[in-house]
Order: C-alpha cells, then structure tokens, then sequence
C-alpha cells in the first residue's frame, strides 16, 4: 500500500489543517514534525528513543546513502526500515539539495548534476532517474523528486529555467519509479518569485504526485518572510487531499507559521544540531547549557516536560555532560528538542481541533520570544 | 550501612570464590566486571543500558569529577548517584592512577602529589586527606584509598620507598574517612616484587579495611605474568571476608586468571574504548567492524548473545555507523562489549559452583584465541 493521507479538519481562522498519513508501518496524526536520520540513525539516538518522543515519521538521506554504505546493502538487508531497525515511516529526500550544498564543485546540465563524492573524491552523476532507483531500492515510504535548489539570491531568469528543469526531472524521475509500496511527492520550487510559485505549483500538480513539497526555503540566507510568502504563493494550488510538505524547516515559529499556512509534515536538522552544540529550546526560549548560570541548576530542562531528559536529569548534570564532551550530553539534549518540536506540533493539532490557533501563536510567541 | 562481602563458596581446585557484595543501593554477586564510567557517565550509555548489561556497580573517577564539575557540585545535587540517576552502587578510585597518568608534570612529596590540571593548567595538590574528603562527598559506595602509582620499570629501591609512603598515605586517609556509609578499600602495591606485594599487603591488612586492592598492574607495558604474580604474592595476605579487587583489568583472559587466583572484582576501561575504536569481543575473538568483510554481514555479532545490540542490529549495520562517525554504533558495542564481560563473569560464577573453573577456561582459551 501506498502511503495515504486523509484531511480530518480545516481551522475556522486559517489554513491550517489536521490531518492523518496512513503508512504500512502505522498511521500518524498531523502537522507532523520528523526528525532526521541523515545516515540511517537519528544522530546519538536509537530507535526506541525516537519512538518514545512520539516521532511519527523520520526523514533518511539519499545522498547520504547512497555514497555509504550504498543502496544495493540497504536493500540487500531487507531495505531501510530493517536496516537501522525502525518500524516507523520513512521518508527519503531526494539527494537534490545535498548535491547543491554539500557536493562542491558541481556541475548542472540536463541529464542531472555531476559532481564530486565528498567521501572520496570521485566523480559522481546523480540524476532524476538515479535519485528514484537509490529511493525504490531503499524503500522509504515516501520518495521524493530530484530538484534543482538554487539560492535565494538566484536571479529571476534562472529560477525561471531552473523551475522548468526541475519540472523536466520530475516527469523523468516519476516515469522510472517503480516500487509499489513507495509514494512519490513532487517538489515545488521558484524561490520569492510569485508567478514562478505558482507556476511550479501548477504544473508540478499536474504530474499528480502523492504529495508536494515546497522546497528551496531552507537555503542559507533565505529570510522568514520570503519562506513565508513561497508558502503562501504555493499552497492555494495544491489539492486539499495531498500531504503537504515543508523542507528543511524546524525553528519553533516557523512551525506554527507554516501550519497556519496550510503546511502537514516538517523536517530539519536543527534539534539534533542545536543538541550537539549544549542548546535546548524551553517554552521561554532557547538556553544554552555551557553558560555558568547551570552549573548548580538541579531542575530539569523544562519543569513539566515529559521527556526522558526532563524526567531524570538536571540542568547541572547536562551542562556537565556536555562540558566534559560526554555524547549521552547530546544524547538528552536531542531527546528533549525533538520532544519539544513534536509536542508544539501535537499543541497546535489540539488548538486546530479547537479553532484556536491563531491563539497558540500569540501565546507561544509571547513566552518565547517575549522573555528571551 | 557499609558495603559488607560475604563468602559464599571457594572452588575446590582454584582460589576462585563466589560472594556476594551487599550494599545500599542493592547486592551483587561475586566475580563481577564493573563499567567504568569515569565522568559521572559510562561513555555513550545511559543507566537504564547499564542495567540491561547487568552490572552490579559501576566505577568513577575521582580526579576527573573533582576538577569536572568539582565534588561540592556533586555533594549539592544529592550525591553522585542522584547526579548521574545511577541507583546502583558505586566504587570510585582515590585519583591516585590519574595523578601518575595524566597529569605531567608532577611532584611526589610526603605531602601528597602536586601536579597541573589537565583542563586549564591550574597547579594542584592532590593529597591523601583531600582524595578521602573529595570521596566522601562524591557519596560513592565504596571508596578507594590514595595511592602512589610506579611504573612497572620502578627500581626495588624506589619501589620499596613507594610502598612504604603508600602505607602511610594510606592511613592518613583512613584517620579523615568520615562517610559512614561509605567503604574504604586499601590498595596494595609493590610491582612485581614478591617481597614489596607480600610486605604491602601485609600492613595494608593491618589498617583493617573494608576490602583490598591490587593496583599497580594496569600500568604501560606490565607483563601479564607480573600481573598474574602480583596477584599470587599479595592474595594469601587478605582475609578471606574481605572483598579483593583488581584494578584496571578487563581482557578477557585476564578476567578468568584474576578469578582463578582468587579476585571478586574487576574495572576497565576496555570495553568502551574498544566500541570507539570499532571493536567487539566476541567468543571466537575480538574482531574489527572497519573489516571490509562485515560490510553484507547481515548477521549479529554474536549469534547467541543476549544484549540489545545483537538483539536487534546487524553487523554490516554497525559497521556502516561506525565508518560513519555515528556515535549510536559506539554505543551499540559499548553494550555489546560491556555485557560480553559481565557474562563472563556470570559463566565463571556457574563454573565456580560446579568446581569447572579450570574447564572453562581452556574452552573459553581454545575459542578465543583459537581460531582468533
């Protein structure tokens, strides 16, 4: 079966919607957010630990994978989910944006983009259909197209000839896939440039894909007011019972904003890394445990969180864990951020379900923000 | 109340027992392997997989906690069971290996050893006094007395003068113990001089501890067979109701030989550095994950062993997360690798019972060094 989504709600005030996405490996309520497992594992974090912040689906990386250990290994151990031992979802980018930000130099024709294997140097060429091939090999449940990512800054001509290409790669990408329990979402693209939005919304929807992402927002430099414009520039053509996808995004108010803007599902980095680095989103902002003022802090994180971390360790052992480069430090820390992102999105489906969003915004802002 | 051994059995043709160490925080039995985990955490674990591999005590380390985060941090927070949420007993060392390991350059007086702080380059003096006091605070279960650490390589001369200033070291931590929870376990030295182990561990029993230690053997480049005579000179000297550990110890060979002779416990840092390192004890051998024969090896790394790890991953999985840099595979061997240990010393603990020590230590020889 085919991932499937069903629209539960619309809220009254918004775009906003609740949602549910029906998967061989169980179903899940959304707005979603999906932690990363870039290289088949949530960095410092098994599955079990994934399972427990309430993670109803986890994003893998193809461009990852594919270079190490290589799909032909992941599908030879019974594909993705029984190679890192995950029996949740799983969705696959498309390598798309890590060929443009990390694979340097690289070159774009029209077959694909040909570039260097950060691993070893090689010259590598990943292409619409390669991209597929990896994905049907690797057996998400939800693939995603191969996509030109150009900058923010690119100018109008070029967004406008990448936005075609990347229509070009789609079709070719669709036409090769062929694993019949995988769903396929198309990717629109076309940077602040409305009638660009549009149009790749447009004419990527007409190649009736599972679901569509709005991508290229997540680029460095790529202010929230033009994340938030591509959002709202995209959505009014994309039809109401198709999963809705933001790439690569994962501050807290871009969260509310982009559910408000009719957004489902959300991926990034940004918990895990924040983790890495001793930081850890609270309801009143984010804190960094390296700061002196933690060292005989003996409350949790946050007072009421129901996260592992928050429910046996302090402020003051954490910082030290972290101090002393101990990973099970960025192990709690990852815990409680992804906990935290994946219970606003269960808030804001309670607010939804209560035509109360708008509400949750002003609240969450004001404590975040507010005290900072 | 203070850790209290009980004897439970002594092998009819060896000098291996089983016991039985009582303590606050639970009873374990005796020959067991601790987990070190030297800054208040076993490196990439949490408690809970400290459990799960079943060992009965874990070690930390003095010196690192009194510089990271320093012992009145760990005294407010409760203690360091309630710091690190281990409610499990706990042994820390007296700093006395650390100071003669890490910390260069230093200087040996009466007074104690007066050394630079590995983290900030701060002078420190480390003396007998403070090592018991930073002990007790820290609230272990069992601590250790301070200690001077000679190389293997020591002269009889300087050795002999080391052991008589250890003895005194030892008492003028014994007069400051003032924790009456707490044991306090002597440490016998002397390398590998019949006389000097024999002399030492003579008037170490004098001062009545709680229970005794061998040290001195873990050190760069000691021979296993000082190690295996330090052991036979100094055991037949302590009482057959106190506790006998052997510091720093953790082949697998090494384990079977220290019970033979009549050792209850063990502590090393092993297992851990080896999952970092990509390794893993198996029965026939450690073998090496970065191998490029386990990259299709779709089968655990033990068929039959009980941890999580072989539970539920593969080997050509952990081998891709080690390549990686994924601390989850570090993590999954140090699980692995920590209850290979413990089980050891759970087969021992069976062979012990049916008088077959010797038995199964030349099947355990035979396979792991066999076909190695």
């Amino acid at each position: 079966m085919r991932v499937q989504y069903q629209l539960e709600k619309c809220e009254k005030d918004t775009k906003a919607r609740l949602g549910k996405v029906i998967t061989n490996y169980g179903t899940y309520e959304t707005p979603m957010f999906m932690p990363v497992g870039t290289q088949a594992t949530v960095k410092t974090l098994s599955p079990e630990e994934v399972k427990e912040v309430k993670a109803g689906i986890i994003l893998s990386n193809t461009y990852h994978l594919w270079l190490r250990p290589g799909e032909d290994i992941v599908a030879k151990s019974g594909g993705l989910h029984q190679f890192m031992n995950w029996n949740g979802p799983i969705l696959t980018d498309s390598g798309g944006f890590q060929v443009f930000s990390l694979a340097k130099p690289k070159d774009i024709t029209e077959e694909g983009v040909c570039f260097k294997n950060h691993l070893n140097g090689d010259r590598l060429l990943l292409t619409p259909e390669k991209s597929i091939e990896i994905q049907n090999k690797l057996d998400s449940d939800i693939a995603m197209s191969f996509d030109e990512c150009p900058p923010a800054s690119a100018s109008y001509d070029y967004m406008k000839a990448s936005v075609e290409r990347t229509l070009r790669w789609a079709e070719r990408g669709k036409k090769v896939h062929s694993n019949p329990r995988q769903a396929l979402f198309g990717i629109i693209q076309g940077g602040a440039y409305q009638d660009l939005r549009e149009y790749s919304a447009k004419e990527t929807v007409k190649l009736d894909f599972d679901g569509y992402s709005i991508g290229g927002v997540a680029n460095d430099h790529e202010s929230k007011e033009d994340m938030y414009k591509a959002i709202d520039y995209a959505i009014p053509f994309i039809p109401e019972d198709k999963c809705r996808y933001l790439m690569g995004v994962g501050e807290p108010e871009d969260l509310i904003e982009g559910v408000i803007r009719g957004i489902d599902i959300f991926d990034c980095v940004l918990p895990t890394r924040l983790a890495r680095h001793g930081h850890a989103f609270t309801k009143y902002g984010k804190i960094n445990l390296k700061n002196a003022k933690y060292k005989e802090d003996f409350t949790p994180i946050e007072e009421h969180c129901d996260c592992y971390a928050c429910k046996h360790y302090t402020k003051s052992y954490i910082k030290h864990l972290i101090n002393a480069s101990e990973t099970f430090g960025a192990r709690l820390l990852s815990i409680h951020n992804i906990r935290f992102l994946i219970r606003m999105t269960e808030e804001m489906r309670e607010a939804i379900k209560k035509d109360s969003l708008l509400e949750y915004r002003d609240q969450f802002m004001e404590n975040y923000y507010g005290k900072n």
